[in-house]
């Protein structure tokens, strides 16, 4: 925290979470324990202000700003005004730029256009919002997400595929079998070494290149950037390899049990603040772990030292 | 969170942490990193509002109530008025039992009837403010209180001293050893299956039995006792040998470095929300906690299930 913003850091009163909502084309192959129209159900529930990471933001005295940028459904889940009360309350803007990304498993998932308009889009909403926000988080919606990320994952790192699948929304065992082979099929497109944006393009996801841009945005303004879990830290790992000083803005807030996870956080040398076992996505393991870092930064801003109370070690007095 | 307050629980906004303070005879054997002049020196900090606590209670929305139960000091550190604003501030009682308890190492720490007062005083404590607090955090402060903290729970759990002693405040590695003489010293004097108060008065201390009268009220007035580390965690365990009851009330909040802490918490059946290498006291791990247990209640309380969302598993459609 002092790294990012200075010692003693100012309070980081002003939260919020984005979370970029989209489909993927993947989903028809059966990757998920959810049909692929529970994405656009879910949009509903967080444009109501009722989903996990509503209740937790509002706990944890932060904003929500949910953005539409790739759902495939005919209904618009925008607010025409945004339901905020001080820094908690939520938004939902709709900045589309696909309904849904093509099947990764047959096709390149998005062609360096959508990639290039979508990574915009994130920066876009992060320049209009960083100015009145201390710290963000980004979290994420999409059935397909988990497979689109594990994916990135692999291609980026250079991993087995084995090592970086994990259940999702919990699929079973023969569903778990399906993704691996969808990914793998995927993944032969993909040369060793790709540049990041054409990894992205192939395998990747509308809302994982959205949040590209919130982090290169929000680093750019010298704030921090919460990751959620496993699809946020994808993101992460796409950010830090087109700009690497991207990093220093990085808190990692909880492990999930994906087990992709583990892997993408110890490449970015990244160690999580806590492991509550949450598999929820939205953003709601970010949201969590705001009041801990404020208190990290706290600590040096007010907490008296040994010195200021005129205190030694045994062996010094 | 569901079972000690209903389900849905209600908002738990209204959070204290009870600090308790006192000295250890045994400080003079050279058990600790810090001379014990320091509990008084950091009373006076506590006193300010300017200890590690007062700052991250601040964070976290929470009261912090510190009581000198037994601090071997001239001066007294009570506050004539609370520094409260809502449900922040600090508030400072002097409530002192005794100066300090008798060297451990060479006789009973404390009396039956001076463990019994002590045990008076937190839950009085408790009681006159618990009708006012949703949720309870336990911490205390006094030099030299990991050894009696690691004396009670060899003795209680019976097991051996080489599971239960580490480095405190940061002792060196002779200290370490002397730490250890002294506590199989004092258990000499423990015969197996003793009573937890006789425990408590063999080589315990004033703090460990404020804070088993802390716990005692609020798991009697049906509210949860949020446990800090291994000392608090101490007195947890002479409340639930007391009432076995008292278990269903007790969140663990961070797990400590000292290894006695993990013995203790698995002898209690709890699984810490978080580890963070935090070793202060005070009950800042307690505090830290506090928004997660909330947020936790706050889902069943607000979150929309799949039921109400119209949203079914794929295999269900």
């Amino acid at each position: 925290v002092a790294r990012i913003y200075g010692d003693p850091p100012p309070a980081l009163n002003r939260r919020a979470v984005f979370v970029f909502c989209a489909d993927h084309g993947v989903a028809q192959q059966g990757v998920s324990a959810y049909p692929a129209a529970v994405t656009g159900q879910m949009c509903r529930v967080l444009a109501t202000g009722r989903a996990g990471i509503n209740t937790i933001a509002r706990v944890m005295g932060a904003r929500v700003i949910a953005i539409d940028i790739g759902v495939d459904a005919d209904a618009s889940f925008a607010s025409s005004a945004c339901a905020q009360s001080g820094y908690t309350g939520h938004c939902f803007y709709e900045r589309r730029v696909r309904r849904g990304t093509r099947d990764l498993s047959v096709e390149p998932a998005l062609l360096a256009g959508e990639v290039e308009a979508a990574i915009q889009v994130g920066h876009e909403e992060a320049v209009r919002h960083i100015a009145e926000l201390d710290i963000v988080g980004i979290g994420e919606l999409g059935i397909g997400n988990t497979t689109a990320a594990a994916a990135l994952t692999a291609a980026l790192l250079g991993v087995d595929v084995i090592r970086v699948v994990g259940r999702g929304t919990g699929i079973d065992g023969a569903g778990l079998e399906r993704k691996r082979q969808v990914i793998r099929r995927a993944l032969g497109r993909v040369p060793g070494h790709a540049p990041p944006l054409d990894v992205l393009a192939e395998v990747g996801g509308l809302e994982i290149a959205g949040l590209v841009g919130v982090i290169l945005a929000t680093a750019g303004a010298q704030k921090a950037v919460v990751l959620d879990g496993f699809v946020a830290t994808a993101a992460a790992l796409v950010a830090v390899t087109l700009q690497p000083a991207v990093r220093g803005y990085l808190i990692a807030s909880h492990r999930s049990p994906e087990p992709g996870h583990r892997v993408q956080l110890r490449a970015l040398g990244l160690r999580p603040l806590f492991d509550l076992r949450m598999r929820l996505g939205e953003g709601t393991g970010a949201a969590l772990a705001f009041p801990t870092i404020d208190a990290a930064g706290s600590l040096l801003r007010e907490m008296a030292t040994f010195a200021d109370a005129g205190i030694a070690a045994a062996d010094a007095t």
